[in-house]
């Protein structure tokens, strides 16, 4: 049975160019960047070097402003942690949204613990962050505002450039998640005024355990991790040098693949969605139809559970998610459809195609030659299918 | 030219055969343990394996005591400012030693910063912390006690078995940094009442970038990356995979081959230390000549300097370090052996040989056929040497 994934949300395996651009450093490249001798001199020479591909694909001036980190999670600890606890003398607000990562909504329950005042604006029922939502919103103590660039689950991406000129005009600090961006649309963290940017490296096909932080070389923060202070005092820890080479490549890749690539795959997931709504009655399409990630697509099928849909197409080789990773671990709908104004049974019926690299039209075939039975038969043992659908 | 490497404890290569075990989820295994498809699945399989083989090192009961993390510096983190955090309603004392690692001793300096009261208990011209110095500085309202198993620069090993018994006597938890210990000597956290034990991945001839933190099941933990809630809520953000299957190999191999490996370097390390206090005057052993780990060497030269040494080694393709990679950037001497009682010159003139898997009889002699001239060299260039020093 041929293995088909269009789960690159949750993981993605690690391209094989990037792979090549690593071994050495597992091997006779081991050096660690604080040593004086030649081969941790190397080592650090080569970290610098992964330092400038990543600034470059996000438009940063200066290689400097890029801390590695251990991943997204950290990445969005450092960034929201950091800036609170550096800045909580000058106020004590945050302004976020409804439909971020779990990580940075957690994050956020933890700091209105510590007696931040956190305060999140609604999405519209395609997820757009409305920006004079977030104007209404803003005040004088606020000291952080932070919005996703692209939303990973519904793909809608998110006006930041609008967004990030209010907070400045209020004096807050702006951060991104550009985790789900990233590779996929262009960041640009000077056009779009951004302090703080958080990247993943597997998300662009990079190894796991490893992410940047974009730190703005104006913007005050406190480190999290602490110990030799490597990577500018804000993030201690003996370098992870063959990932972050990794991460350096893979972003190498993805600056000069991105343009042909996206096309590539926005073809693919216009063709999956069309065969869906095609093949498929009562079936449609979650988040934004125009705004959104190009790799993204999100459906919805009345009467049916989303699990039972991925456990359905697994048996079938094929490989989707019914929202983030993340959040499999519970039985509660994702707060992000929710947040878009679907019911809870709505949430459940929903399925997540996130398209990437390895992608072609046969697997774009394979899904739509048995997700119609797969979803007729489903809905025929549903009690709450109309007997118009039950044969 | 030959290159020989005694830096090992500043970093180390992977084993052909932690890569080899790791390799196949870079790419083909690439799943997301949260997913609920069938490649995410092997992953968390494959996950917990390595847990199993990371518990078995050290002793641990059940494999879910052990939290993946990005390295030692994390976990020595999660295991002070998680427990400081986390008990502060019960008491806010800490008590450490002066030769902790500049991870532990910068977090200390941090928590005093929130109001904890941190104490140093001091060490004896070996190295050794004096289980009584902690029976009288610990009290009531100590949460906890952190010394290091061994100390890397030096290699003294700590008698924890007895700090452990007094922390709990007091009913403070005890942890214990094993990062230099581990895979050299017998770990043992059941048998010496460890609440929380450090360890890093690539100090078993592992990756770089993952680390764990031992947490006995009944110790009180807060997190400090906040997310998904992965690792049992201690430590969100996606699990690295192919990291956390290397330092499970890694583990599993350390365990194996402990025992013949150590007396091997040990023996490496006796001819190095009796070659060299042979043909060089006026040097001198650092840390205990017992209580020490099987693959450290630290030796301190009169009259150089120890950087001076670094380069002149590293311009005959030897790699070795003046203390602990860490504090490489700061030209202060090391805390550690400023705190076994070396004067300011005596600790700038220390060197440290960290031996490791790769070491041969050949490495040995090819330091003893060099060293002795280049002390002899840069004596001669020194003008604190004594004439009689000179020729």
């Amino acid at each position: 049975m041929k293995r088909v994934y269009f789960d690159y949300q949750a993981g993605s395996p690690v391209d094989s160019r990037v792979f090549e651009a690593m071994t050495p450093y597992f091997g006779i490249m081991f050096g660690n960047p604080s040593s004086t001798h030649g081969l941790g001199q190397e080592a650090k020479t080569a970290i610098e070097d992964a330092r400038m591909k990543v600034a470059s694909l996000i438009g940063a001036r200066k290689k400097e402003e890029i801390i590695f980190t251990s991943g997204a999670t950290e990445s969005n600890n450092l960034a929201l942690i950091g800036t609170a606890q550096r800045n909580k003398e000058k106020g004590d607000g945050i302004v976020t949204s409804t439909i971020e990562h779990i990580s940075i909504l957690n994050i956020c329950k933890y700091l209105a613990r510590q007696g931040f005042k956190v305060k999140h604006v609604p999405v519209d029922s395609y997820g757009l962050v409305d920006p004079t939502s977030v104007e209404k919103t803003i005040s004088e103590k606020t000291i952080l505002v932070s919005i996703m660039h692209a939303n990973g689950e519904i793909g809608t991406i998110e006006p930041i450039a609008e967004i990030g000129r209010i907070a400045h005009a209020h004096g807050a600090a702006f951060h991104v998640d550009a985790v789900a961006a990233a590779g996929k649309i262009p960041v640009d963290v000077v056009g779009d005024k951004i302090d703080l940017l958080s990247l993943s490296s597997n998300d662009l096909y990079g190894p796991k355990g490893v992410g940047a932080l974009y730190v703005n070389e104006g913007t005050r923060m406190a480190p999290i991790l602490i110990g030799g202070g490597q990577e500018r005092g804000l993030r201690s820890g003996t370098e992870n040098v063959p990932a972050i080479i990794g991460m350096g490549r893979a972003a190498e890749i993805a600056a000069q693949e991105m343009g042909d690539e996206s096309a590539r795959l926005a073809r693919l997931r216009d063709r999956l969605h069309a065969g869906i709504a095609k093949e498929i009655p009562y079936s449609y399409l979650n988040g934004h139809p125009a705004a959104r990630l190009p790799n993204n697509l999100s459906m919805r099928f009345s009467y049916i559970e989303g699990e039972s849909l991925v456990l359905s197409l697994d048996m079938e080789g094929i490989a989707v998610s019914s929202g983030s990773a993340c959040s499999s671990k519970t039985l509660e709908p994702s707060h992000v459809l929710r947040a878009i104004g679907l019911a809870h049974q709505e949430a459940h019926g929903s399925l997540l195609f996130s398209l990437g690299r390895w992608n072609s039209d046969d697997d774009v075939d394979q899904v739509l030659s048995v997700l119609p039975s797969i979803v007729g038969r489903l809905r025929r043992m549903s009690p709450l299918t109309p007997k118009d659908l039950q044969v």
